[in-house]
């Protein structure tokens, strides 16, 4: 891989050099084509390309027939990585990574569903509560449980209006799936979900922020007694 | 790009199928040589280069010299791309951006606080101390006067112990750069600034949570203020 890392800081100078460009307006809507792009950094295509790729893969460009490689609104740029999120939520969580998933929950979720209250427009929360609907018809077994869970949290996460906080949706989805494969699926304790659930949705419609920010901390709450519980049950408790 | 669109779709396949092997362990600490890897996954050694690399920028790999491609442990990966958001902040900012950028700051910075007064080891603190230090002999027109700052920021960052509250200490290091731009520097101004600091410091070293989120809250509601003054003295303000 030497030569791999020569290239790459190559790749990484002209990314640099067509960020600059970007970000100065020097380009306009739409970027030049490859080979003028090529020429002007004094690079390979092949080098030009991988630099292209990167920026793509950033949700940075964005490639439209017959028009050309349009540069995308600087709010899509990706500043989380989606990717590696899924990926490191793949893997077998450990204690200290359920206490971290827990505290990011805290952390985000209850100040994201306040600003959802406050901000939110007839669509964002239109949208919440389509979610929910989906999600209360559910079964924690049925196939598309998860799902549900996931859309109803982003649409929660984006109704803030903040575009750090829906950023970081890619995170919550993972924390969410890291922290509910713990949670029992007994009738009582889903109808009690259910009650938590509806308590912050209901409390964002009325644009009640203090009261969505405390029904979003009661709610990761009851998950993490729940996960704490099992772990118990399951010997893992720290 | 067409040519390239199929490239990428099949070097993410041959990314999945890596970090798949990588959580499930398949490979342990090192990855098998690239041709080795080229064979299995039945693709050229561009294509594999080219996932190798992305694995790289992410930090889920290490190239060591005589070793190989080393797995690196799972708490490296970045989930932040640190690229795109030192890209993001270089652009001039909109006010909207700016209301984001306070609203994340006072999302993770008193948090953060409070978590490294809980939990910072003798080694965390007195990091964190030494950055404060070295901040405040400055003067906010010296040369590392913005690095100082954005040390002693990263390492209370760091000192909450949990890994996705490090993970956004980039956003962190750019949110301070675009909020403390429009911070005026005279001496009562300074004095200031370094008192609240210090407040954020000494509860953190008196392991005092509660003081130290809400010194931390302080030091940004300063910061917001004097934005919002200057926004309004620009005539920019929203």
């Amino acid at each position: 891989m030497e030569q791999n890392a020569k290239e790459r800081s190559l790749v990484s100078k002209v990314m640099d050099g067509l960020v600059t460009g970007i970000v100065e307006e020097k380009y306009g809507a739409v970027l030049p084509p490859q080979d003028v792009l090529s020429k002007e950094f004094d690079v390979s295509r092949t080098v030009m390309r991988e630099a292209l790729s990167m920026l793509l893969a950033r949700h940075m460009l964005d490639v439209r027939p017959k028009i050309g490689t349009r540069i995308r609104p600087m709010r899509d740029w990706r500043m989380i990585d989606e990717d590696v999120v899924s990926w490191r939520f793949r893997a077998k969580p450990d204690p200290e990574f359920l206490r971290d998933v827990i505290e990011f929950r805290m952390l985000i979720e209850p100040r994201a569903s306040a600003q959802a209250a406050k901000r939110g427009n007839a669509a964002d929360i239109a949208a919440i509560r389509e979610a929910f609907e989906s999600f209360r018809v559910m079964r924690p077994d049925d196939p598309g449980h998860q799902a549900a869970d996931e859309l109803l949290h982003t649409r929660i996460v984006v109704a803030s209006g903040n575009q750090f906080f829906q950023q970081m949706a890619a995170i919550v989805r993972g924390a969410l799936s890291a922290s509910t494969q713990f949670v029992n699926a007994d009738e009582a304790m889903w109808a009690e979900v259910i009650r938590r659930h509806t308590r912050v949705v209901e409390a964002i419609e009325r644009h009640d922020a203090v009261e969505a920010e405390a029904a979003s901390r009661d709610l990761i709450d009851f998950a993490a007694d729940e996960m704490g519980d099992r772990k118990a049950a399951n010997g893992t408790h720290e």
